[in-house]
């Protein structure tokens, strides 16, 4: 149980709380791309868990604990859309209901997930209004729990769950410990989950985030010290999952002890969701794919060490990623 | 070691033996396939495998059993595509040239394996040409071991690791024993040797085979109580792993173990294609496809059972993957 700041003894505990529910998905090593990177790769594949997505962990971590009186009120979140379906899918299984903020221009597939765990969804537009004022006016109005994406110590500590099982099954592969882990951040909830349960289990690896060029908050708040919060910005990204203006507030400190954070390009990442289909077979969202094409553009030296990445969701409308694969992606549209 | 008749002993060897160079590929249980089906699904991606299919399997066990003067003058197969690259790649490994008979319709993605692991190509008729003795006389013209798709104990032998892997991998799920057991058959070889590995280790699991429509030659060769080679075909599938005209020698035999072959359409197995790229966020080819096809399409029961099911590979062209998740596919053209 956790109830201040996040902390190891909160991941072990998410760890037995979530294990009837999510799947404990597999750590892929894939002879291909050990030759590419010319070290072992250990894949952490997040795309095999409930909704698609790491989030399912948090999500679950939090709604499992709510009082029967909580449940009755029922839940909101706001979200990209992974988030969103996993609040959706743990919500159902918990018996209570859920209403998700989400973008307008979410990818269709998020929003089709959402309906399909029976959640109720309300739009916002991405680049003029906060959504985290809708959602808490929302969950005011209704008496509803709000269940953030990041700034929660049992998201965080579910999302750490994670990198416990990373390390378990790279003891299995024989590849313990990595070298180097690296991982997407946006509210840095996932990152931040991994940072305590590295600092536990494999206090000498380095972690390394990982951002889109137009939305590395966390990178520039690590170089300034402190949390900076964007000019609400209107470029486009592929990476949907990703495009935070500002670290979170129980994140940001957790995250300080990243070893760096590297960006990649649209362009990049693209690449990156296009190997993962020819090569390694992986359905990835351009957002999950950020470590992988990190990893492929060389932004991060792999020669001769032992890599893990978190490939951290798969939800990708069947178009883009028809364009990606094909090889007509011409960058993202506003 | 095997001289004769393929056996259980020889999946044993097999294991130890391409331990060092294959992929243990994950069993994965999704939440949502298991609510679908009813039942709790374990699939066995050998998507995940070296070239991207289980006949690596069986290409190592082969291959890597070659004395040096065997290596020496190389080896020749003919393949529809994943065999092709699995033999390719196995050659590369031991330090040996690889020729390989592919029908000229073979997928792109197929012969751009080939070529990848250094392996050469050598194109015939799939409708009007036979690829064993084009085969054979080219193995005799270069003095060359012939490394057959299926009918050989080593390749057999191989393959049924997959079996293997699949009794270990459930223990560790709980879920031991299944009760049904489903996987395509063409020529034989991986249902074989999965056989082989049932009888003695889940001897009351109903193996179950799967074929396309057009090319269900194991169905009606029990039916008929031998092997029955069909009239020379030309009736297009989707499926191009699986279209084979007869059963294998040594695999029939083995192969009057199945508790029954079912067969789906090309449109059942577009539909299982873009359920695992939606739901399952896993790239399989239509080949690999038929034995969830066969879930999905209620050929087989699934309620309240166990059932383990083989995605054998993933190897497709870009153009036909995106048709199918994007609604676009109307059937394969001759």
């Amino acid at each position: 149980m956790t109830d201040s700041a996040p902390s190891f003894e909160g991941v072990l505990d998410a760890a037995r709380q979530i294990a009837p529910a999510a799947v404990r998905t597999p750590l892929i090593e894939h002879p291909a791309l050990n030759e590419r990177a010319g070290g072992r790769v250990l894949l952490k594949a997040e795309t095999l868990q409930v909704a698609g997505a790491f989030k399912f962990r948090g999500a679950y971590n939090r709604i499992s604990r709510l009082t029967e009186d909580e449940k009755a009120r029922g839940v909101v979140a706001y979200s990209s859309g992974n988030h969103a379906q996993a609040v959706a899918a743990a919500a159902r299984m918990m018996g209570t209901r859920a209403l998700i903020v989400m973008p307008a221009d979410s990818p269709k597939v998020k929003v089709e997930g959402v309906h399909a765990f029976g959640g109720e969804v309300r739009f916002y537009d991405r680049y003029t209004e906060s959504r985290e004022a809708i959602g808490e006016a929302v969950a005011r109005e209704r008496g509803s729990v709000l269940v953030r994406p990041f700034d929660d110590p049992f998201i965080i500590e579910g999302q750490g769950t994670t990198g416990l099982e990373i390390v378990d099954q790279a003891a299995d592969l024989g590849a313990e410990p990595a070298d180097q882990l690296l991982c997407g951040a946006s509210g840095g909830g996932l990152i931040a989950g991994i940072n305590l349960a590295m600092a536990a289990r494999w206090p000498d690896t380095r972690v390394i985030g990982v951002e889109p060029e137009a939305y590395n908050d966390t990178q520039l708040s690590l170089a300034a010290g402190e949390r900076v919060t964007y000019p609400p910005v209107a470029a486009p990204s592929i990476c949907d999952a990703l495009m935070t203006d500002r670290p979170g507030e129980l994140t940001f400190p957790i995250n300080r002890r990243l070893e760096r954070v590297v960006t990649v390009s649209d362009d990049e990442v693209a690449d990156a969701v296009a190997y993962a289909f020819r090569t390694l077979k992986l359905v990835v969202e351009p957002g999950g794919a950020v470590s992988l094409a990190a990893l492929l553009a060389g932004k991060v030296e792999a020669r001769g060490l032992t890599t893990a990445i978190v490939l951290s969701g798969g939800n990708i409308d069947p178009a883009l990623f028809a364009q990606i694969i094909e090889g007509r992606f011409k960058g993202a549209r506003p």
